[in-house]
C-alpha cells in the first residue's frame, strides 16, 4: 500500500497545550479531517536528543495509543554561541518564561555573537506507530539584550528577525505564522497531508 | 551525560556509495574525526517512508554494527505535480540516471507546474544507536522539460535553480556544493559536530 491510497478521516493533534492545539487547527483546517484532541491520560516523555526524534516518538505514542493517525510537532531555540542550547530542553530551562529567558540572557552576557534560531519537527505517523510524513521549519534570527513585545509566548520577546526589525513578540500573528519555524513545516507538510484528507 | 561531554575519534560514513562518502570527507575534513568507511558486509534495507526515516535507520544500524559513531544520509527529489514522487524511491525510480529522468519527463509532460526540490535528511547516531545529532537541508527548484548540462550525477541535468539560471549538471562543484540540499544539511550539522570532535 502506497501513501497515496492511503485515506485519512481522523488526525489526533498529539499535544497536551491547548494553544498549540488551536494553532494547527488554523493551520490544518479545510484539509477535510477531523482534527481530534490527545486523550489526556496519553503521556509521552520526550526523551529524544533532537527535536525530529521527539516528534517521531510523539507521533508514534500516541498512534499506537489511539490507533488513530497522530501528528506530533517538538520545537525550541537553539542559540549558537551557547553550542545550540537550550534546544530540546528548551521547554525546561527554567519554571516559566520570565526564568528562561532570564537565563538565556544570563548565560549569553555582553558576548556580540547572538545568533540563533528557532526549530520546529513535525510528524505523522499511522495507526500502527509508524512515520508517514515529517517535515523541519528553521527560523533564524537573534538574541537581543533585552525583551522586547509582549504578543506571542516562551522567547518569543528575545527572538529578533532582523528583515523586519521586530521581534516575535512585536510581529502581528499573521506574520509570525507566515514566517515562523512552524509555519515553515507546516508548509511543507500541507501538500502531502492535503493527498491523505478524506474530504 | 550530556552531548557536551561526549567526545568522538572515529566516524563511520554510513554509506555504500564511493562518491558520496568523499564528499562527505571533503566537508567534515579538518573537524578532527577519523571518517571511516562502513564495512562492505553491513547492509542496510530503506524500509522508512520519509529522508528522515532513512537516515535514522542507517546511522542507527550502521553504529550497532560497528560499535562506532555513525552518520548516514538519505537525499532524494520531490516533484510537486507528481505528488512528492519520486521521493525515497528515488534512486530505484528506473535502471540508471538516463531512465530516471526520462520517467519524470515523461510522468510530467507539457505541465507547466514543474516545482521541485531536493531533500537531504542526515543523521548521526551514537554506539548504541541512539541519535544524537540530526539536519535536513532543502533546495527549491523547477524541472526542465529536457536536460542540460553533464556535472553532477542523478537527476542534476534537469533540475533547475532559477537564482542562478543554471541546472545542478551546470553548476561548479563549488557553486553546487554550497546552495545544494546536501551542502545545506551539513552546514546546520556542522556547529554540532564540532563540539564532537577529540582534537
Amino acid at each position: 500500500m502506497t501513501l497515496k491510497e492511503v485515506k485519512i478521516k481522523n488526525l489526533v493533534i498529539a499535544s497536551g497545550n491547548r494553544g498549540k492545539v488551536e494553532e494547527f487547527k488554523d493551520y490544518l483546517n479545510g484539509l477535510g479531517f477531523s482534527l481530534l484532541p490527545k486523550p489526556d491520560e496519553i503521556e509521552v516523555e520526550e526523551t529524544g536528543a533532537t527535536f525530529i526524534e521527539n516528534a517521531y516518538l510523539k507521533a508514534s505514542q500516541v498512534a499506537i495509543a489511539t490507533q488513530e493517525w497522530a501528528l506530533a510537532d517538538d520545537s525550541g531555540l537553539e542559540v549558537a554561541a551557547l553550542n545550540g542550547a537550550p534546544g530540546v530542553f528548551s521547554a525546561r530551562y527554567g519554571k516559566n518564561d520570565r526564568e528562561r529567558i532570564a537565563r538565556i540572557l544570563a548565560e549569553l552576557g555582553d558576548r556580540t555573537q547572538r545568533e540563533a534560531q528557532f526549530v520546529c519537527a513535525i510528524a505523522i505517523a499511522s495507526p500502527d506507530g509508524k512515520i508517514a510524513i515529517d517535515a523541519v521549519g528553521i527560523c533564524k534570527g537573534e538574541i537581543l539584550y533585552a525583551p522586547a513585545g509582549d504578543r506571542g509566548f516562551g522567547y518569543d520577546p528575545i527572538f529578533y528577525v532582523a528583515q523586519y526589525n521586530l521581534t516575535f513578540a512585536q510581529m502581528s500573528p499573521q506574520l509570525k505564522a507566515e514566517i515562523s519555524h512552524r509555519g515553515k513545516a507546516l508548509e511543507i507538510l500541507r501538500p502531502k497531508l492535503k493527498d491523505l484528507a478524506i474530504s
